[in-house]
């Protein structure tokens, strides 16, 4: 009987897909044949090949972001984040290929002021037939290898809003919330950023205010993800057991540093890609020496950080090994582009010093399981702003956007800093807004948080009937047969945690 | 004395092998040199460059399937997936290298009608030295570039064998079996549908029958290896437990989920450049496309598994969430090529829907711990009969095989679609019956199964003399001196799993 | 107090690096103006490409060396493994930055007769304006690139050398020598390997002696780590409990072997950058060729391998195998670009064969926990003499070092195999003396090892007042407020091993 259901469901959801895309699709399949089955010019075909090997260590940067989670959680929390990542970045790529895409760096529709794109959407219909290229207008890369590396980006901005959640959120939270953000919040955010819109262009209603420099996104990717956490953690909570009953925070130990160090090494890989595949071509010689100011940096906010934590506890924390990386990572993506190689210093140093700083100082009232807050938020301002003092002439006047004169180091003038500082919040405010109201609807509705019984079992076998280490809680003489797992034939009764929980939890 | 034998025996193998190489190897030193060592048209050097990285990302997913396999295992069973895959990848090198390119992409004899290549032996004389590229003649790329792309793909066929055969296999099966698959089965079976073989020609026999499409190979790769793990399966069992007294299945859970996770998001990684890099070059501009069409069917996969898979047992099961992805992924792999980006949703989804419906329909009667005849076989099956439905004419046109009408959605013809049918029919037929000879004798003499204690005690220990997990079986006081790891000077005894199991098996 | 003072020393170490690297980074921002903001010619954009992406994949075997170490060390000695390979991998950034580069790879000044480069600190005035390229002076691609590819390997040859240091050594060793060697030591000894010194032009202080020939550093990168591992080992001395009263090896298994798997994998797909991208342009065709006489000597080590250790234990040892994919890939490295496809059999056949048998051997006397004196030494030093013997004519040519009529197989001379051995044994020789030093220094200040005790407690709580996997010890209600992990408020007095551990250490 709910066999039956269940085919209908499918098929209906199928049958329902296929006719509402077959006929457009038919009708206009030859949309993108202009730019195919013919030989292009080479420079078009290399310069998207490096589009697309950057895209791809982009999107590989989600099995670091899921090692990170997983190393920082308990081990009653770690499969979860594999199903979360996975379903994540799946909604994402839907809803990036419907109208993620074209929101974002689609042409504008006349009189909008720089606000959202509004061509693009299923990849089809991209703009000006005359020039062929118009999505974005930035370089000479065939269309589909922008839109896979803007989706990439995408996705990473929705996987750093989860560090914060971990081991209490709902998981269908994760599924609504991904719909929202990467159909709305995240495009448009990254429209005004570094999609041509009011932040980037400069001078706004008038204002006079220097363009926003944010080459590969502290804040249009970084900020705008750490300011979707802040939002869902102002009404999530934290977990139980994180604030004594003095009000001071207690540690709660993730329960694997090397799958955390793994997901840190999978994310500096990720970055060259990130930073440098935001050159977007390889003929303006630009990509090698914004991997270099990036690996660079990262080194830098390695060594900041365990320096600062060292002087503050007279440890070498593990964790702040790896946040101090992830910070100087985020620091360095909006001024890798506009900065010269020394910059990567200061920028990487500093941003190494805040990541214990700020990890200590949020930790006393916000729980934060992985220092998301920090290490993409603060981290994220403090990329944004590092513009603002760092861009170099050449490099701005390259640019075409923002104050040719540099940043204040070069210039002497503040002009580039306040249209920095503008910038982040005005991003900041719009997401926050956004985010809260989100999140807000679905705790009065769905909820957010699961109950308390399901926090102490785990979200694994709470919300997905099986645990991610069945051998770490399942006496061997009753490990087989005992449910979940990708072969259970007959499908089980509907699973509650309770039910699911062997008869001892032994955490 | 036995160290005597060692010796000698290794000394005759290096011997051997350098008298049987140098000789035709010097003198034909030359033979790659007209490739070589000169400044070559850089469109070969770019498309080369282009073959070789997404080479490089497929090399990467035997990292993808071990970490599946050994997510899906129990951890007394983890450790044998680590030697199995360097053992098997090896094999696989050298089989490719002296018959497996050569059959599979040669130049035919006059005559043979199809059936299989005959020249390139060794990488050496590969064809018609006028044109130079005469090997796979598909594109501007040198020929290492192909050898390299192609030895890959056959490397992840033979990895999809083994996922049905975990936990109660024989290690010295995988390494009679992956001679005979990487030397002969997967060559023939590739040759006939993608290296220029009778069922990508059509009309054969003058059967009227038009060319098979597949891409990128969810018949040639996918189906092929889900084949060769159906007729081990067969032949193997269940493991013990599987099934109870009263027939019904009882699950076996995976003893990681993180572990699973990184080899979804490592294969996913590795599809852009297993679809992607099929295009063979770059100056065509199909490789975005054809990776954002493979990357939003994985998404639909992942989608359409949750969905269906909540329908059925309302939970979210982790595993069922990324054999989704793999699902999708092999069923998008014939048409990536072929079809419109639309047609990635129904694609991927449907895919995604065949996931959890075949794992539990095959998990009543053969135990496949990681679903892979589900993911990889019928999936596979979808994705061969998809580009029936849905090939876009101006890429079957562009294809130069097949229907020129394309799929039934747009010629109305079912042309297609009878080709794909039979395609992979005669494919699986081939492949069903070598892979069952094989394995039969197999087990004949050699034998395909573990004894029922050394199941009990665990792969690792039994075939290897060592833990996977050292620390999850031994006693801390036990622990040094215990036998096994890689700095036992003393040559022990040789082990039985009965001797070096410790004295109190906890699982 | 102490925050305030912490503050004023990050504060002052911002501040002074600002002003020492404003002023001059100012001044000379335009130094790399000349190849930066305008369409260069192609060939330089694609060959860049090939050098970065090459250069990224290198970069991610950082991973794999840590993931193999963290493999072979008990449970209580894994957390620490993240925290150096990222403190080592960011201080080479800074100290390649700053000295590295220029001393391996700059021109040299006048007279000193390939000892040393002399340009391109701070990676400025790098060499002759008139050419534009002059560093290194190999071909047709950016000096940043190059910079990042050669940073990469020296940071490669640097996690060379810890792995036999495992389990027992200070982490404030790590921080010292890594300053040393990847400012002075390794960059002088790979200057006189392959960056234009004496070891590589040949005939010095009139010798006669041909090049050396080391394509990609089995003697330059991999010798080099192995002889600074050497070093340390003799200072540092066994694991506690390694050897018995009667003087024999006891194994101490590593804790995880499918991390171990994870990592040899990924070193794999490394090595293709490593040796592939030393071609440093696609334009001459060879990198292909290159890659698969990679990947088919590796298959060879493994091969090679498990068939001895077989003859000798009647086990295939897991971690042998893994060994004998790197102790081969280390061998091919230096004779990858000299040699004919076929010559990867021997090469890597003999490879896999020393590994086991150089295992077994060394462990006899020295505790090297991963074996790295094998597959980086012994192994570095076969494929050093390899091209003494294996390398072909048209290639020897087209080096313009070393013997123009190749190795001993073709030219009948031993003069190639002369060079050869000189080469490694002067390499060797420097490499030790140095490093000796280095550590003997280290030894009588600040200590190499850590306490007994300490030792007992395990490397992650001890150094860094944690545990890499905080449940394998902790009990489930202790977890909560146990200390460490990144989110600890409250900055903890000065953790001593004594204080952090728990009540009753389980290992």
């Amino acid at each position: 009987m709910r066999r039956t259901l269940a085919w209908k469901v499918a098929l209906a959801v199928g049958a329902g897909l296929l006719i509402v895309l077959a006929v457009p699709g038919i009708a206009s399949a030859d949309s993108l044949e202009a730019f195919n089955n013919e030989v292009l010019p080479d420079s078009v075909g290399f310069n998207s090949m490096w589009v697309i090997v950057a895209a791809m260590v982009v999107m590989f940067m989600q099995a670091g972001f899921a090692f990170l989670e997983i190393g920082f959680s308990r081990q009653k929390n770690a499969g979860t984040v594999v199903a979360k990542i996975l379903t994540n970045f799946s909604i994402a790529a839907v809803c990036w290929y419907f109208v993620g895409f074209a929101l974002a760096f689609g042409s504008e529709p006349s009189g909008l002021g720089g606000l959202v794109g509004g061509t693009g959407f299923l990849l089809q219909n991209f703009g000006d037939p005359t020039t062929g290229f118009p999505v974005m207008g930035l370089s000479n890369a065939t269309v589909e290898s922008k839109f896979f590396f803007q989706f990439v980006f995408c996705a990473v901005s929705l996987a750093i809003v989860w560090g914060t959640t971990l081991e209490r959120i709902k998981f269908g939270v994760y599924v609504i919330y991904a719909i929202i953000f990467a159909s709305i919040i995240y495009p448009i955010g990254a429209h005004w950023v570094f999609g041509g819109g009011f932040l980037q262009t400069g001078d706004w209603l008038g204002t006079g205010i220097a363009g926003m420099q944010d080459f590969a996104g502290s804040t249009a990717v970084h900020l705008i993800g750490a300011t979707g956490a802040l939002a869902a953690l102002l009404l999530l909570g934290p977990r139980k057991g994180k604030y004594g009953g003095d009000g001071k925070p207690r540690a709660i130990p993730g329960h694997n540093m090397p799958l955390f160090g793994l997901g840190v090494l999978i994310l500096w890989l990720g970055w060259f890609g990130f930073n440098g595949g935001t050159a977007l071509n390889i003929q303006d010689g630009r990509f090698p020496e914004i991997i270099i100011i990036t690996n660079i940096a990262a080194g830098c906010g390695v060594l900041g950080s365990l320096l600062m934590t060292y002087l503050k506890t007279r440890s070498l924390d593990i964790g702040m090994a790896g946040n101090g990386a992830i910070g100087a990572l985020v620091g360095i993506t909006a001024p890798s582009g506009y900065v010269e190689l020394w910059a990567a210093l200061p920028i990487g140093l500093i941003a190494g010093i805040i990541v214990p700083l700020g990890i200590y100082a949020i930790d006393k009232k916000l729980d934060d399981p992985v220092g998301a807050l920090t290490a993409h938020g603060l981290c994220g301002i403090w990329g944004t702003l590092s513009c603002g003092f760092f861009t170099s002439p050449r490099l701005a006047q390259y640019n075409a956007f923002g104050n040719p004169d540099g940043g204040l180091l070069y210039s002497g003038s503040p002009s580039q800093l306040i249209a920095q500082a503008v910038g982040f919040t005005v991003a900041f405010s719009f997401v926050f807004v956004m985010s809260f109201a989100t999140f807000w609807a679905i705790k009065k509705t769905y909820g957010l948080r699961v109950t308390d019984e399901e926090e102490d079992a785990g979200l694994d076998i709470s919300e997905h009937g099986m645990y991610g280490y069945p051998e770490q809680f399942i006496p061997p003489a009753e490990l087989i047969g005992y449910g979940g797992g990708p072969s259970t034939t007959v499908p089980p009764a509907p699973v509650t945690a309770m039910e699911a929980k062997p008869k001892e939890m032994p955490v």
